[in-house]
């Protein structure tokens, strides 16, 4: 595997093989990495003819506590290229001014992930998109928030990339592969397969008919019965993220369930009759 | 000159030229076209191997009105494509979600251009940014702070293209090109050189060593006289268009000068001692 650390070195490998009609694979990561991040990966090598992956850290001190750990996942899933920015060069000017921006996915929809960290993700993901150019970006449904975010500014703003979700990774037991999984406690661990037990039964009902948005929601919480601390149960349109009284057409519950400090995140697709 | 309406139509001319590292040079309008905007396509023409304009009309239904007036003017220039969008195929998904936006600029500037136009300025200026591709992208200094955005929002999201500023066009009287010119009585227009000249003795000022910043506002407001109704004067940072009491380093003054029903605007650039 070849790191980069400059955007030159990235538009250097990129712009060429482009010339050749060659396909382009982009996942990305900040880090702690996981089977989830792994199957990204392994989809962005088998789909395209050049693969490479971006990792982030966790700031700027921060690289080299995962890196050691992260590549003896990355390197068995064959990517030829990883881009670790050397900070200086990717923000050669700061404070960065910029913002990218979905006021109707972040405040206009239901509270889910805070709105300052959502600005933060889609202005980097903007940045992003601009350092690789043309390609596939492979992102995972895992943040359903951020994901559908991505695919409506790359259609908003004409960016010639296709988002592409990548469906949630599990354990055998349902549980969505998460960097937080190992700040849970064996008994917290063991309450944790509730979450996506629940949205399946919300997925059944509005499959087998229900379309009342507050009864899946209802059913969707009686189902975590006393888990954990349910922050969040929403069904959502898959695309807008808007609430809708009668549910049609694609939709997504999205859930957070809290047990002890650690806030889980899932979700589920179904569609409505 | 060959017309294109479609994206791809613009990407299919353009990604073969890139490929063969030719330089591409960008200019675009709302039309009503005038010198100033000739000034952009000229040096487009002149600085790139293949030069491109965009012609945004003033909207979906107002496209043919201008049109047959502006082409005259623009053909003289040898530009050799055009694009005027397909609004269907430039957003084909509505209402668009995704802002771009830069708050220091805009809300953390001395209030001057509407902030709700500011931001469809530069998120439709992204949008461009993403349609044509890397490219050296010409924008006039008239408007100063629109420039400035574009500077920044491309160094700040990492785009591949270079925002050339190019100086405002003006009339043999000092009067600055703008299609707002015509909305002018005879009578009007007469009082209109009062603008850029009460600018040139600011700039005079500061590059005499004058550092206050009220007082340079001062002796530009002093300046008008009774020429019109002084909107603004704001002597900033030329970059980061912040106020300082002290003016150091690369200064814009800008002001707007309102004659009858007309706002003119115009800016000057000095360099404090």
């Amino acid at each position: 595997m070849k790191i980069l650390s400059k955007i030159a070195e990235v538009r250097a490998l990129l712009e060429p093989a482009r010339a050749e009609d060659k396909t382009i694979g982009v996942m990305g990561t900040s880090g702690r990495m996981h089977a989830g991040h792994i199957s990204l990966i392994e989809k962005a090598v088998a789909e395209n003819d050049l693969a490479i992956m971006f990792w982030m850290g966790g700031g700027e001190g921060l690289y080299e506590r995962n890196w050691d750990d992260d590549v003896k996942l990355i390197e068995p899933t064959g990517v030829e290229y990883a881009y670790l920015p050397d900070y200086a060069d990717f923000m050669p000017v700061r404070p960065s001014y910029t913002l990218t921006t979905l006021p109707q996915l972040s405040t206009g929809a239901p509270p889910m992930e805070p709105v300052e960290h959502l600005d933060a993700v889609t202005t980097t993901t903007a940045k992003l998109f601009n350092v690789f150019g043309p390609m596939r970006y492979y992102s995972g449904e895992k943040d359903w928030q951020q994901l559908a975010m991505f695919k409506r500014m790359a259609i908003d703003l004409s960016w010639d990339i296709e988002v592409i979700g990548c469906p949630v990774v599990r354990e055998a037991d349902g549980v969505a592969m998460s960097s937080r999984n190992v700040k849970l406690t064996a008994e917290e661990r063991a309450r944790a397969p509730a979450l996506y037990r629940a949205l399946v039964k919300g997925k059944e009902a509005i499959e087998s008919g229900e379309t009342g948005s507050a009864k899946v929601v209802s059913l969707v919480r009686e189902a975590m019965g006393d888990a954990g601390e349910v922050i969040y149960v929403h069904a959502l349109d898959a695309e807008t993220l808007q609430p809708m009284d009668r549910l049609t057409g694609e939709i997504r519950i999205i859930a957070s369930l809290k047990l002890g400090e650690v806030p889980l995140v899932d979700n589920i697709g179904a569609t409505a009759k």
